[in-house]
């Protein structure tokens, strides 16, 4: 069967790789058995997040958390207790996430940051800070400038379509936005950086070109409010937190160790899993295999498809020993994916119970899982039909938000 | 006496030294018997200036040569008759020079380009940029943000002061102009040149920052019109001309390199030896020795002081003995001063005569440099005390130059 000859391929690939895993900004590839979160969480110096931390922030917000969060998906976290601290007090902070806009269509797993973004920004009603690095994209892909912004500004729909409040939501592209304070700060960055130490934190080589080792310091800067002289004028010391998947952590702590030395404050991280390709945790979401992912253009009979087709089971080989054994779900794609988008905790329960014990098949979990995708990417479609030329260009106007932190 | 310890001891700082001359942007030690321009010339792969080029430009610009281009001061050149053969068929171009803002006072030597550059703008009638480069200052030394773009500005008086055209001119520092399309040509650049690259042209190493590592493509894209989108829109393939001390070379060699993979003209250069420190041409004129250059803010009494105590002379030890063997003018500072300063051909022909064979002595050319001398400081002191801030802002306010070319 097509899963179980999956499984074995998969397991061949392993062990002809090497088994330790590689996690940085342009590469992520899985040791034997996934990605060990855990050894991540220990090599990178981040703290885990718990059960008290999750209770903390539904208690601090009023509302319930997020099932990303409830779920630990965002499972690693730098000095959040420390941020909730002082917003206990009463001292706000801001959002800064961002995107390298690469390609034309995002996939669900861009997504990820995002959905979690909104949430954060209405449940602590704080503004929001997003970058599109459309300069990394042109330094690293074969891109003229032109494109790198015409995608951009594209991926800015889909970002919009996201939901984020406009109030309090300011979106820009490096093309469009470097200069001035950011510029100067861009510069206090790379001051503190020696090139070994960028080379030991990105593995860069000395064949790469000069722009990839002048770029880490402008995503580092919109961590720090003077960046942003329209929004943040005289609140140098505001707090920052950075949702994010856990393969940006390197920015950041290069970020973290810099900002001291030239008088900022630390940001503080909130830290993805990442989500997994359609057919499985070891292989990558890629851009040139549109079947490795669900897009957010995928029509409901493409996303049919390659959940039915794609999606790796973590079920037996026949109906017989699934009844008997019952599925594997530790890699099972469509569980996963109901982890992420299945909102229903009890219907997620019940499904993960009836699966693993043999009582529900592949077939049935997978016709759920092509439901809630087609329902959230509809939705999605919908939304971004919506966002005008307009909307664009009033959520990338570099203007004052008055209602920020209101 | 004075003048023959400094040779002996100069002479033995010779030999303790590397015979191999260095030329770069940050160092200039000469080998022994001083900075070898020919070699230099061979070095870098550019065009000695010649008799017919300078004949060629008096021609074209219908007025006698500058000084500094008859007496071989401006001594190498890149791809200039190319850019003569186009003028001469109507096709204008534009000029670039800048300044590492650094230090308050400016000293003669800084004067150099500044002064050959109003002469080739007035000569030719075409628009001038000139670049502050605030962020390479912050980079390379301890000084702040603030106190780098105070530099600037301070500089931009002096600049200004050396009587540049409004009409057809633009001054910029980094730190207020790096943006937009400017930033662009940064990248472009940057895409282009690797890290190997950039250390065999700049000798940077790995401890560097990275700061330095990504400065180049700054002072590389004022080369290329669409930098400048406020003067040269739908002018990309404008041609532009350097004007420079020949340490600058290796930023133009990599900009020359990467313009046509870019799709854009190679910049023109024309570059000038070093202007001598007053203890001779193998010490370097330093910031942090006041007495190693006569500064644009001396007074009369300072520069007398300076001329007399510290410039170096080839006269020889006693007067009987300067009467028989005369000077070597191959080393006396004066002379060589006076080589840029005093205008008059026929009186320096005749200084050089009287002085080589015996009949003028060390403390008249002194007198007659000192006199020189001041008259440059005084007059370029009344200029700056004219120039406003209000004239700062005007050169450097991003805006169209619709007489540029008139």
């Amino acid at each position: 069967m097509a899963a179980a000859e999956q499984g074995v391929d998969a397991a061949r690939k392993e062990e002809e790789e090497e088994e330790e895993q590689v996690v940085n900004p342009w590469e992520v590839s899985a040791g034997k058995g996934g990605i060990d979160y855990d050894k991540l969480v220990d090599q990178f110096g981040c703290q885990r997040i718990d059960d008290a931390l999750v209770g903390r922030i539904a208690r601090l917000t009023g509302r319930p958390p997020h099932c990303f969060l409830r779920r630990g998906l965002f499972f690693a976290h730098r000095d959040l207790n420390e941020l909730l601290d002082l917003y206990e007090k009463g001292e706000k902070f801001y959002l800064y996430t961002g995107r390298g806009p690469s390609s034309e269509a995002l996939h669900l797993g861009h997504l990820i940051p995002f959905m979690f973004t909104k949430y954060l920004q209405e449940a602590f009603k704080v503004p929001l800070v997003i970058q599109l690095t459309d300069d990394e994209k042109f330094l690293w892909k074969n891109l003229t400038i032109q494109e790198s912004k015409r995608l951009a500004r594209e991926n800015a729909k889909d970002i919009i379509a996201c939901g984020f409040d406009i109030e309090r939501t300011f979106i820009f592209s490096d093309f469009s936005f470097v200069g001035g304070a950011f510029y100067e700060n861009m510069m206090q960055v790379a001051r503190c950086v020696t090139m070994n130490k960028a080379i030991g934190i990105f593995g860069f080589n000395l064949e790469d070109h000069i722009g990839k080792v002048s770029f880490p310091p402008v995503q580092a800067v919109p961590s720090f409010p003077s960046s942003f002289p329209h929004l943040f004028a005289g609140k140098d010391q505001l707090r920052c937190l950075i949702p994010c998947a856990v393969d940006q952590d390197p920015y950041f702590r290069m970020t973290r160790d810099v900002a001291p030395r030239i008088g900022y404050q630390k940001p503080s991280l909130i830290e993805s899993r990442f989500f997994p390709a359609l057919q499985g945790e070891n292989t990558k979401m890629s851009a040139s295999d549109a079947n490795s992912a669900i897009y957010v253009t995928d029509s409901a009979k493409e996303i049919k498809t390659k959940v039915n087709k794609y999606a790796f089971s973590g079920g037996q080989d026949s109906i017989e020993l699934h009844r008997k054994l019952g599925a594997n779900l530790d890699v099972d794609v469509p569980i996963k994916y109901l982890n992420f988008f299945l909102e229903d905790d009890d219907e997620l329960a019940h499904i993960k119970k009836e699966y693993k014990e043999g009582r529900m098949l592949t077939g049935e979990v997978k016709q759920r899982l092509i439901a809630v995708l087609s329902e959230i990417v509809a939705r999605h479609q919908r939304a971004r039909s919506q966002v005008t030329e307009e909307m664009v260009d009033a959520f990338m106007a570099v203007r004052p938000l008055p209602n920020m932190f209101g």
